[in-house]
């Protein structure tokens, strides 16, 4: 920091993509702590360091700084500043503050420094400090990349390339910077391996009206790949040239960037006559709304995932009590059924697997040696999800494993009166997901009960389990839902030391009617599970409720059955009748 | 113009008050134009005029614009720019526009000048136009004011004042200015009698920490109120001298300022060292929220303009088919049968009486002559309310005259089941009105049916019937829903040429309980007149509405049927019991 002329720096979590899981060549925050959580940012100043994270990671972040010298500071406590204002507050007027600019949002990075500025404190976004102290840093992936045919994608490069273009023109821009990966792998139809749950590679790409220019690792490209690249006018630069390509743009050069979507220092790096086009990414509103050749994958996704989810209950019913089962080996054992089905390319994301009390810890991160024996009694939460070529998924399911008590199925009642509130919406266009969400809430509003996270995020095709940009949540992002997209469906009840429940569905927006009033759009349930009967108290459903859930059980009961043996088969009838 | 040194010059018509019901003092736009609607801006330049006004207003201004060579701009219609946007077009660079800077909102203004700016354009906010070319003027309302009792009011000025000095201390402001005639007339227990619906009267108050000085014409006073005023440290001053007052003001004051509810003419004569504090009025959130004296008027008022609707409806039943009943005739009716209601002040709007299509449009102005007869046929709309020393009401009614369509009888259960839908919502604490306005709509929706206006909006305590700052709808104003707050709940669907209904009831925000969960709350409804059951379809209706219904209807006839004669308790009896 003194040869660097900084004061104090700013560590985040963050990689140069702003990527929900970064590569380990980018967790250096990870490497100078030794917390290992997925969020925190680490402080360091001329005397103390500090460590920002939420509730989720109050306990391990206690455990995993010890003897650092490292504070905990404990985000969202009372009294707690946030790391922005202690910087303000703890550093002397004209002290200077280094952060590297690669790993935060331009948006964020404004934010930041009009708080700063405030304090009179001055940022350095140029401070790239791990590049010099990390030793051993481990390097970027160089796994190969594989091309998604035309029979998942529904849309061509090429066909992609022009919409965009014709998007570009609208917007007046020349130049189209595109630096998230999952966006980059939707453009070029391309699937990597770099990291874990996301089947993203690493590269940045500029689209101007003559070329694709793609910087990326040429290890990762098949000779093919290569020569069918080519032939698109797809130029390809090395990965590490992109910043100097962006210094070299022309000067006139009219850039579309998405100040959420780009990290602070491609947009410093743009020369300064340049104009910046500040607006969402346009491949954001191409990606979340489905195509039909994407969706009629999900469709067959959802089987395949069904049929190993059916699996899995199956297995659950007739194995607890008889054998050992923890949160972790049952975990495994759904993994291990997913893997069985074609084209599954691995987890969409760690399984959330709590039994009874640890159900109630709505991020609860099971770990081999602290798992839980689940026993024949009370509840098991269990929210997980595959990547398939044909489509990502993502489904919560809290299932009965003996005796639950009237709480506890007047919560589970409670929550399924939400989820299918939420599913049988129909809404105008111009609706957002802060309209939707108290459809989620209201049944159990009325018992004096709530919970904190939002009730749908986007999901992507065979990409992010999380993607934006439609939020069903109180909330607003400003984003309408629109045709094709694709939201997940997950109230829950969390009550702490006793159960939690979450139920999810994932719902795409279809047509409903058009009238004199206009046009009506409404959710078409993609997912099929069966929900457990056992925990429902059916004098709290009303009749419509009722007919749903008997309607969705039948379909469940019709496209999961014909992959199943016998007995199976017996069971999911049984779980699947009508109330 | 050309004296003044203007190109081109608008006249808005708003008041310095910012009123919904300006004095004829300042309806320069009517007399400019002869156009005598309530919203529509003029423009002058040197060639042509235009006046730009909204749809309920098409027909009126086509007719009282014939021969005044002001052209119409149809605001909404498709390629009608607004006329911002239309001087911004047609104006040469470097021209001025002149605009009564007194007559638009500081966040008006600022729009304002950003959209002509644009198109370098400048603007001469003190173009005073009106005070040299209107010839008979009428005068500010000398009426007097008359004081509104502790018992109606539940807190004094001194305890009013005390809680806004409070407030000012934590916002650090030394003065504070309050330029909406609703907000003085709350601030200081009285009400006026200057313009039709609203209590108030013309006046300004600047609040210091040592004084609230009040600027009014003193003919407004009697010497009790006059000598009381000053017992309680009110200094007195002429209207008129309110803005040198304010250009005299300390050099360092730190003057809270509500940009949204000050005319731009105060904020640009503030001296300029000053600091502005621009924040939402504290008399705006301390208003809106009522306290439990004004509460316990407020049913009061619920059940006297409760006797003169089913005095009515009564009426109207008995005599339709039998005697000649018009929309206008209808309406003067109800204003009678509310004015034999103690401490009765007049209408709070101006009644919206429309039968059969009629009702389908939604700001439907009944003119004597033009006057639709009422026919034993069909549906018949009625919204109104009274002005009682109790509060202000508001109800909409659409009652059926004879025969109904089935389309007509689906419809009105429709709007009933938003109505009671809204009704009966539960919501934790920091839920806004775009979070609610859903649970009006979403039985409509499934039918692919919408209405285009907002579902509720505040109410003043005998004061004005649209008060700020809650609003349900889907437009997010960012204000909570809290305690005491008192909004309408007013579904309707509107088809054209056919039918309009609407259902409209005020309901108060209490709470409901407060959990592990946090507090939650709930609406008690105020409104007391029976719907028409001859209109709901019951099949379409669910055990819980059914239930909402008849209770609803039950404490109508408890409490409204001691104030009728036999047979009306009779007519009533037979209106509400239970379906």
């Amino acid at each position: 920091m003194a040869t660097l002329g900084v004061d104090a720096c700013i560590i985040t979590s963050a990689d140069p993509h702003l990527s929900e899981y970064p590569a380990d060549h980018w967790k250096f925050r990870e490497w100078i702590s030794g917390f290992t959580g997925s969020a925190g940012t680490v402080i360091v100043t001329n005397e103390e360091a500090g460590l920002w994270t939420d509730s989720r990671y109050f306990l391990q972040a206690e455990q995993e700084l010890e003897d650092t010298g490292i504070d905990l500071y404990r985000m969202g406590e009372p009294e707690i500043l946030n790391y922005k204002e202690w910087l303000a507050k703890n550093l002397p007027p004209g002290s200077v503050v280094g952060v590297n600019g690669k790993n935060v949002t331009i948006t964020e990075l404004r934010e930041l420094a009009k708080t700063l500025k405030l304090a009179d404190i001055r940022l350095d976004t140029r401070f790239f400090v791990e590049e010099d102290v990390w030793e051993g840093r481990p390097t970027i992936p160089e796994d190969g990349i594989f091309e998604l045919g035309l029979e998942y994608t529904g849309l061509s490069r090429i066909d992609k390339v022009q919409t965009i273009r014709a998007e570009m023109k609208k917007q007046d821009a020349t130049h189209y910077i595109v630096s998230t990966l999952d966006e980059i792998a939707w453009l070029l139809n391309f699937r990597g391996q770099d990291v874990l749950f996301n089947p993203i590679f690493h590269a940045y790409v500029v689209i101007s009206h003559n070329h694709v220019n793609l910087f990326i690792d040429p290890h990762k490209l098949t000779s093919a790949i290569g020569q069918q690249l080519a032939k698109e006018d797809v130029k390809i630069f090395l990965y590490t040239d992109f910043y100097d390509y962006i210094k070299d743009m022309p000067p006139l050069a009219k850039v579309l960037i998405d100040p959420a979507r780009s990290n602070s220092i491609v947009h410093s790096f743009l020369p300064k006559q340049s104009t910046k086009i500040e607006k969402t990414s346009i491949i954001t509103n191409l990606k979340a709304q489905k195509n039909t050749v994407e969706i009629e994958n999900f469709r067959k996704a959802m089987v395949k995932d069904g049929v190993a989810m059916v699996n899995f209950l199956y297995w659950l019913d007739n194995t607890i009590g008889k054998e050992a089962i923890t949160e972790y080996s049952a975990a495994q054992k759904l993994s291990e059924l997913r893997a069985k089905q074609d084209n599954y390319h691995g987890d969409s994301f760690n399984t959330i697997s709590g039994y009874a009390a640890n159900g109630a810890i709505v991020h609860y991160a099971v770990q081999e040696e602290t798992a839980a024996e689940l026993k024949p009694q009370g509840l098991y939460l269990i929210d997980s999800g595959g990547q398939y070529k044909e489509g990502t998924t993502d489904i919560t399911r809290t299932v009965v494993l003996g005796d639950i008590t009237d709480e506890e199925k007047t919560d589970y009642t409670l929550v399924l009166k939400g989820h299918i509130g939420l599913d049988q919406a129909v809404y105008p266009i111009g609706t957002r997901g802060v309209h939707l969400d108290i459809l989620a809430r209201q049944a159990m509003w009325k018992h004096g009960i709530n919970y904190g996270h939002g009730t749908g995020h986007g999901i992507g095709h065979f990409l992010c389990v999380h993607e934006g940009p439609q939020s069903i949540r109180p909330q607003d992002n400003g984003v309408e839902i629109t045709l094709g997209m694709i939201s997940s469906n997950e109230p829950g009840i969390y009550k702490a030391g006793k159960h939690g429940i979450r139920l999810e569905n994932l719902i795409l927006t279809v047509n409903d009617q058009t009238t004199d009033f206009g046009s009506f759009m409404k959710f078409e349930t993609l997912t099929l599970c069966p929900f457990d009967r056992r925990a429902i108290n059916i004098s709290l459903l009303d009749k419509q409720e009722i007919e749903w859930l008997n309607n969705y059980h039948q379909k469940v009961y019709d496209q999961i059955s014909p992959f199943l043996n016998t007995d199976m088969k017996k069971w999911l009838k049984d779980m699947t009748k009508a109330i």
